[in-house]
C-alpha cells in the first residue's frame, strides 16, 4: 500500500481509503481539520500526583484485600509486588457460569475478566514506568494469556486498556484488563477473513506489507510503530512484529522487553504531542482454534487510538469513519517529536 | 426470537445474545449496573432558551446568508420557512470532486454532504416540535433521499442526527444531516448479508419477526418501536415499519407523518426518563443498487441510541458491546413513562 506524499495537509482534497485489515472506509477530509501539529486533546486526563497509599484506591499497595482475588503477581511471593493480576470486581462475564451452546441467539455469560494492576503507586502511569517495567507488564498480559490458552472453552482473548475516564477507565489507578470468551466476535472473524483475501490476492500478509517510509514513527529491534494508511482515528497508531506471528501470547520475554520499550516511546510521544489524551489500546492476536489456513495471513498487532474526536451518528450508522488527519502528516508529528526514554 | 422475563435485573446472570442483524454478540452484564429505572445521563443536554435569532448562529431564520448553499426549504418560496436542507459549510465527502474508481485502496473523496435544519428558531429542539413538524422533517429527509438516488453516482445514504456536543453536534441549533457516498460500507453490506442469512434459515424477514411483546414500548398505524433483543447500548431504540419495505424513501406522506408522531413521542420518552441525553439517530436503509435477491430480506428502520456510557478499549478490540441493562427491562421502562405529546 502507497500513499500520497505528506505534503500540505492543507492543500489537500479528500480521500476515501480501504482499511484492508478491519474491512471498512475511512474517510480522510483535511478541510475540517486544523493543521495536524494543532492537534490537542481538549480533555487532558487529570493525574494525581503519585502516591504509593491512596486512600480509597483498592488498586493500591497494602490494600490487596479490599480487591477481588489475586491470579497472580510479579515477583511471585513478595509482598513487595510490582504488578498484580487479579479477577475484576465487577465482572462482564464470570467464570463461576457454566458455559452452555447457543439458544435462540443466547449463550450463558460464561466467560474471564481480569485486571492486571501496572504498578502498586497511585498517580503512576504506564509510560511513567521504566522500559524495562512496561516490558514486565507485557510480560504479564503474555501469561494471563497463556493460562487462559490453556483452559479449553475460551476461544478468544482481548487484551485493552482505558486510560482517562472518558476512554472508558472507571479507576485512576493505571490498570489494563483482559477479558476471555466463549466465541470468537464476529468483528475478530471480519479482521481474519479480510486479511486472508489480501492474502489470497497478493500472497502476502496485509501486515507483513503494512508499513512504508512515510507512515513510520519509530522502530525498534522486533517491531514498528506506524500510523496504518487506512487509519480510523486521527494520531491512532499500531506496533506491528516485524516478523509474521499470529498469536502475541508467543512472545518471549526478549522480544516482550523490546517491544515494552516501544510502547513506552509511543506512549509519551502521544501524552507530549497530543497534551495528554485519554486513550485505548487493544491487542488484536489471534482467536484460540484458528484453522491452519488462516496462519499465514494473520499478524497480531497492538493498536492504540488517542480520544481526539467524537465518534457521532455517520460513524454508527455506515460503519465508515471521518479522520481529518491523513496518517503520512500523524506519522511525520509523531516521528518528529523530540523525546528521549530511559 | 424470544427473551426470558423481565423480572428482576439484579438477580439476572450475565447473558451473551447475538445481534442478527449487525451480525455482533452483546453482553448483558446487569452486576455492573444500576437498577434500570436508575440510569440517567450524567450530563444532560444543555440547551439555550428559544430564541428566533440566536446572535451568533447561520443556522437561525435571517442569517440564510452565512450558510453553504440551499438545497430546498419547506414550504417552499417564502422567507417564513420552517425546514431548510443546506449544503454542508464543512463537508466530509465533496460534491464537486471527479468520481473515481478504486486504486491501491484509495477512491476521491466524492460524495454529497447536507444538513437539515430542522426549525428556524434556536434552542427548540426535535421532540418541542409537533407530531406534524416532525413528520415534515421526516418528509424533507425523504425527499433529499430521492434526489440523491437520482445522481446515479451514489450507492449509500446515510441520515443521521447528532445531538449534544459529546454525541459530535457541533452545532446547538437542531439540525441532521445526511451523507451520500459513491459506495456501500462493508458494515451495511454485512448488516444485509446477515439479514439474508437469516431469511435463508427461517424463510422469514429478521426484521419483521423482531418484535416481541417484552421488548414493545410503543406502537403507531405503520410502526413498532421497540428495544432490539440483543441492544448495544443502554436503552437504545428502533423505530420499524411494520409492513416489509427496503428503502426509507419509499416513505409515503401519510406513513412519514405517521413516524414523526412515534419518534416525538420516543425522543421525549428518552429525554424526560434519561434526564436529556445526548443521543444519535441514524436511519439505516438500502443501498440503492441492491440485488434484487436481498429486497424480501432487507428491511429498514432508525436506530436511537442515547449516549449513557463509555465505549472502551473491549467494544473497539472486540465489536462485542457491553450492556448494563437487558432490552425486556429497558422497553418496560420506556413503556411506562408517563407523557402526552401533541
Amino acid at each position: 500500500m502507497t500513499a500520497s506524499s505528506a505534503s500540505s495537509a492543507s492543500a489537500r482534497q479528500p480521500e476515501i481509503r480501504k482499511d484492508a485489515v478491519f474491512n471498512r472506509f475511512v474517510i480522510f477530509s483535511p478541510a475540517r481539520s486544523r493543521r495536524p501539529s494543532d492537534f490537542k486533546s481538549h480533555s487532558p486526563t487529570k493525574s494525581p500526583n503519585p502516591n504509593p497509599k491512596h486512600l480509597s484506591c483498592p488498586f493500591c499497595l497494602g490494600r490487596e484485600h479490599d480487591c477481588a482475588p489475586e491470579i497472580f503477581r510479579i515477583p511471585r511471593d513478595t509482598d513487595d509486588w510490582k504488578i498484580r493480576v487479579i479477577e475484576n470486581l465487577y465482572p462482564a462475564v464470570r467464570r463461576d457460569l457454566e458455559p452452555s451452546s447457543c439458544c435462540e441467539g443466547v449463550v450463558a455469560g460464561f466467560g474471564f475478566h481480569d485486571v492486571v494492576i501496572e504498578t502498586p503507586v497511585h498517580g503512576i502511569h504506564l509510560p511513567d514506568l521504566s522500559q524495562a517495567e512496561v516490558g514486565e507488564v507485557v510480560v504479564a498480559y503474555k501469561e494471563r494469556v497463556c493460562q487462559l490458552a490453556k483452559n479449553g472453552l475460551l476461544e478468544y482473548v482481548q487484551v485493552f486498556k482505558n486510560y482517562g475516564a472518558s476512554a472508558g477507565a472507571s479507576m485512576t489507578h493505571s490498570h489494563s484488563q483482559i477479558i476471555g470468551l466463549p466465541l470468537v466476535p464476529p468483528t475478530v472473524s471480519t479482521r481474519l477473513d479480510s486479511l486472508k483475501e489480501v492474502f489470497d490476492k497478493s500472497g502476502k500478509c496485509g501486515l507483513c506489507e503494512a508499513s512504508s517510509e512515510d507512515i513510520l514513527i519509530n522502530e525498534s529491534n522486533y517491531f514498528l510503530a506506524i500510523v496504518p494508511f487506512a487509519a480510523s482515528f486521527p494520531f491512532e497508531v499500531w506496533i506491528v512484529p516485524r516478523e509474521h506471528t499470529s498469536y502475541f501470547h508467543d512472545l518471549n520475554e526478549q522480544k516482550a522487553m523490546d517491544f515494552g520499550g516501544l510502547l513506552k516511546l509511543i506512549l509519551t510521544k502521544l501524552s507530549k504531542q497530543l497534551n495528554d489524551p485519554p486513550y485505548n489500546f487493544m491487542i488484536h492476536s489471534s482467536p484460540f482454534h484458528l484453522p491452519p489456513s488462516h496462519l499465514p495471513c494473520a499478524h497480531w498487532f497492538m493498536q492504540i487510538v488517542p480520544q481526539l474526536n467524537v465518534v457521532g451518528g455517520f460513524e454508527i450508522g455506515s460503519g465508515c469513519y471521518i479522520n481529518p488527519v491523513f496518517p503520512e502528516d500523524a506519522a511525520k508529528v509523531l516521528r518528529e517529536v523530540n523525546c528521549t526514554i530511559n
